[in-house]
């Protein structure tokens, strides 16, 4: 992985890809007690980051490759990101999700143009299922994180955040990222070495895998897969390829409670009238509650596909 | 008002006030049959495009006038535009609002900086306490619509617009503009002149005071004052500076029901995720809406100052 990587991706992106807004509101600040500025990657196209990945690893692919296909397993972010990517390439494109997946989710990568393939999470094996699809179609595998295209088109956002902060006339201040898999983190990371922007990864409470092994300088596990309302960034833990890149540039890494992540979700509403998911919500929730952050942050709002139902309890929920 | 005006606003507002982003998504555009592009003045600073005209009239003041402040009359989102149009330049500021507007806007004008003077609509007569207030202490009063400076700081979002389109390769198309007094539609359509892109207003259902003004070449009024959901844009009548140039360069005129507007709150939730007021949505509803327009089309979403519990009523709309 080398920077190189990176902008050879936002070369391919340009015109393809939204360059999203650096946001920022008076009343939020005043409430943070510090000045946050806000990447609204909610804003991209598919509503999150992911959209970058895709391009990058389709764009990266031989023509014959492009011409046979991808396949990916997600049932989010990463399965629109991919899929609009495939459809803009022309490229065939299978998307892999669990039977169980929200009915919009499975819609709406039907609709970016994928062939959807539902298996059941209780009773089949998803990886035999997308194995033997991509060996009988020739097709290309795109993994969500460990992958050296979609942690340069990911890292787009940092080339876009220096220069950003730049203009802001913001040399120095951490960048707080929600880490899943840590594939926009590495990325950014990437982008933003050498400048004085560091990256700092933010999870939930209790799925703070790599806050940890950023800690213990060893990958660790979550203790469990499921038990947070961040969905996007339940990741079991940090993958191969981003934890050395985290490990050399980034951290410590942070985690915020739901509780904290819903009040972000409201004041993004509120302030800067954004739609955030809860996992891409994180990073605000840092930059807003955490009492020993500098006088100036830079968050990532990294998605925003949420249902309407988890938003209006956000919303609801008391100030 | 000539496009020299607007350029000069645009010059004194370079690096104060956002330029925002022109927004779509691959899904929208299926839902619509159209490709539609948003103008998203939500992210707008304060969040809605009147951050613009507060600025340009409060930075036209010469400096003995802006010494003395400043005084408007809004409950809205005129005036948290002035208010921290005049907090940044150092300027006294008085808003006079009603004391029965919602709480949270009073406490933002106020958080703004703005002094806030409260009168009783039943009993007390705001223009008397105005004049009162203006003339004791040598405020100008910065009018929300009729005003040649307003208009031009409006008209910023044409210039940007013009540039904006034509990057997205659209030469031609109708831009739909929430109308009120015609303050944004006005200046809008006064830098767009010339261009391929022309100005047609959209309002509420029942107050097209600037359809109806537009069709019969005479200022009409509404016949009521409340009765929509779109409360920033239900003004009486266009305004005597504003209707001229709408009947020179804009038109015909649109209008939207109220289910339309929460229609589209949902989808712009959904598909762009940003926050849209109901006033602000009357120009998306009409591009998704109107089975007669192009099949290229530009919307400006003006704000986003919306409460949760009417934003989350929008969302839990039958589809």
């Amino acid at each position: 992985m080398t920077p190189d990587l990176i902008r050879a991706a936002a070369g391919r992106m340009a015109g393809h890809v939204r360059r999203t807004p650096l946001l920022n509101a008076p009343l939020l600040d005043r409430l943070a007690g510090r000045q946050v500025l806000v990447k609204a990657e909610c804003l991209q196209l598919t509503g999150s980051f992911k959209a970058r990945g895709g391009w990058a690893a389709v764009s990266a692919l031989d023509e014959a490759a492009r011409a046979r296909g991808v396949i990916a397993y997600s049932s989010g972010n990463h399965a629109q990101g991919v899929a609009l990517a495939a459809a803009r390439h022309g490229a065939p494109c299978v998307i892999v999700m669990p039977s169980d997946a929200p009915a919009v989710k499975i819609a709406n990568t039907r609709a970016y143009g994928a062939e959807v393939v539902l298996y059941d999470r209780a009773t089949e094996d998803r990886d035999a299922i997308g194995t033997a699809l991509a060996s009988q179609r020739g097709l290309t595998l795109v993994k969500p994180f460990d992958d050296p295209q979609v942690i340069a088109g990911q890292g787009t956002v940092g080339l876009e955040l220096a220069e950003q902060a730049a203009k802001a006339g913001v040399a120095r201040a951490p960048v707080l990222i929600p880490c899943g898999g840590g594939g926009l983190a590495a990325g950014t990371a990437l982008a933003l070495e050498g400048t004085g922007l560091r990256v700092h990864t933010v999870e939930p409470a209790g799925f703070d895998d790599t806050a940890r092994s950023l800690a213990t300088g060893a990958r660790q596990r979550n203790p469990s897969a499921t038990g947070s309302i961040c969905d996007a960034i339940l990741t079991p833990a940090p993958g191969e390829l981003t934890f050395p890149i985290l490990q050399r540039l980034a951290g410590p890494g942070y985690s915020v409670t739901d509780d904290e992540v819903l009040q972000a979700m409201a004041l993004a509403f509120a302030h800067l009238r954004i739609v955030l998911e809860p996992g891409g919500a994180v990073a605000l929730a840092a930059a807003l509650c955490r009492p020993d952050l500098p006088e100036t942050v830079i968050a990532v709002a990294s998605g925003g596909n949420v249902d309407p139902a988890t938003f209006a309890a956000a919303l609801d929920r008391p100030a």
